[in-house]
């Protein structure tokens, strides 16, 4: 089984989730979960892996390998302009790990600096030859007044925007350096408001990802390749589209909405129809839904 | 390293983190952690992990492998006296695990079962031969009145109580289908109010757990053998001490609390000193702090 469908079909046996508990306001699908307390307030929940020979490889510092589990996590707080509370970590090490102290240790150092400080955890050893995986939960609070913005709300005639620059993020070693943009993820909910209607992180690919937003939404993204804005190592606007793990936010806000260009580049539209669409001149355009990675 | 030495370290680098962050209780070190969120409701933080060769095999029925991994952590927060609200997971499959779908159905069945409906999860591809690993998060919130319980709270004069029944819990299959006790710890809580100081719940056995309540709460607990309700595959009270995964709960309450003898049965006293002692008849005591699992 495809992990797609082994996604659908997680979805789909979630579909009733929050009929069925009135404390879940969004379930499993987008970013974070959305749910309520008793008391009426809002958390993001969000449960995030990696994995040896996909997210890194055990020749990789621990150090950024720590820093890698607890960032990913993180953005997809920010990609639903929230912040970050608390943080929990697990961890699967290969029997005879040797370096598990400074592991926990680092795990614990960014929890604190990405502000996700780590109140549990739980280590297990694996059997000799296991695969290193650490897996993280972080629990947030969405932004005061905006509240949680997710993948669906992109509307036909909306801008799409994306922050900082995409591609080469394996090259360059950006895959384990990124800064989780919770900062630009709270300041774009304070200046838009309402006028942002959707957004989500860039972590399988600015197309694919897109193609995941305009499906949540009901609606068809164009991106205009000539307007992406590109890391000096990315090689060419498909490459960069399909790259992966650039961990910017992607959203589509009101058209004629006024953003800081430090904070977010203009690369395209929304439009009725269905899937992604990659502009890449001369009147070409290429399916950029599919473009990136399956994760 | 020893496992112990490496949560020692853990518990240490973290000894600060309720002083370094406002919205944090209680850190890592008892059975949940316990925040508080900004508009002052307070919640359960868990995470666990269930490992193919410790605490499950390969054969076991899939359905049987969910349920333990969903109710490990429920019964934590059982184990403070609170009521789960959601829960996540993530699993590590080994590379071409055939049973992706039905582990998921069965988290997803368990998840609502237990009242912690999975909203988020994250599902990896091992490499073959890699251990099946599942990991589960549950946000919880402590009982309405009472507030969290803790392992700390135990004092000299207490009493000390066990729900249920002790040992025999692998050869017998419970460790699979136990029953976490959240209904029998919000009655705790309910009926012993202030009176019931501390709790926890019986993982690695009833010996070391007290033990580790007895460093938590900075007292001696001594369990008097004759007292133990056993279970009938329970060997001795010796073996039944060490067994592990009982998963009942062991809590200290004030002398002369009243409490349903169909919920738990008095096992011992709380004194001063460090430990704790298994009166096995005739005057003899054992250190019953080691026995049991490390886990």
């Amino acid at each position: 089984m495809r992990e797609s469908d082994l996604h659908s079909n997680i979805f789909a046996r979630s579909a009733d989730l929050a009929a069925a508990f009135p404390g879940i306001v969004v379930g499993p699908g987008d970013d974070c979960a959305v749910v309520r307390t008793s008391g009426g307030e809002e958390l993001l929940l969000k449960v995030d892996q990696v994995v040896e020979g996909r997210h890194f490889t055990a020749q990789m510092p621990v150090d950024l390998i720590a820093r890698k589990a607890i960032a990913r996590a993180v953005s997809d707080i920010a990609a639903m302009g929230g912040t970050p509370r608390w943080g929990m970590a697990s961890g699967v090490l290969p029997a005879g790990y040797p370096h598990a102290d400074e592991l926990c240790a680092r795990l614990a150092h960014w929890g604190r600096v990405f502000a996700a400080p780590l109140v549990g955890g739980d280590i297990a050893a694996g059997q000799a030859g296991s695969s290193l995986v650490l897996g993280v939960s972080v629990i947030g609070v969405p932004h005061g007044t905006r509240g949680a913005v997710l993948r669906s709300g992109a509307r036909v005639g909306d801008e799409v925007w994306v922050t900082g620059k995409i591609g080469g993020s394996f090259v360059s070693g950006r895959h384990l350096t990124f800064e989780p943009r919770v900062r630009e993820g709270t300041r774009l909910c304070d200046t838009l408001g309402a006028d942002l209607h959707s957004m989500m992180d860039v972590s399988d690919g600015l197309g694919r990802d897109a193609g995941r937003m305009a499906a949540a939404s009901n609606v068809r993204i164009v991106i205009e390749g000539s307007r992406m804005p590109l890391h000096a190592e990315a090689k060419d606007i498909t490459i960069a589209a399909a790259d992966g793990e650039d961990y910017e936010l992607l959203f589509c806000a009101a058209a004629g909405s006024k953003i800081d260009a430090a904070i977010a580049t203009r690369i395209g539209r929304v439009v009725a129809g269905s899937g992604c669409g990659l502009e890449i001149g001369n009147g070409r355009v290429m399916d950029a839904g599919e473009m990136g990675w399956e994760h």
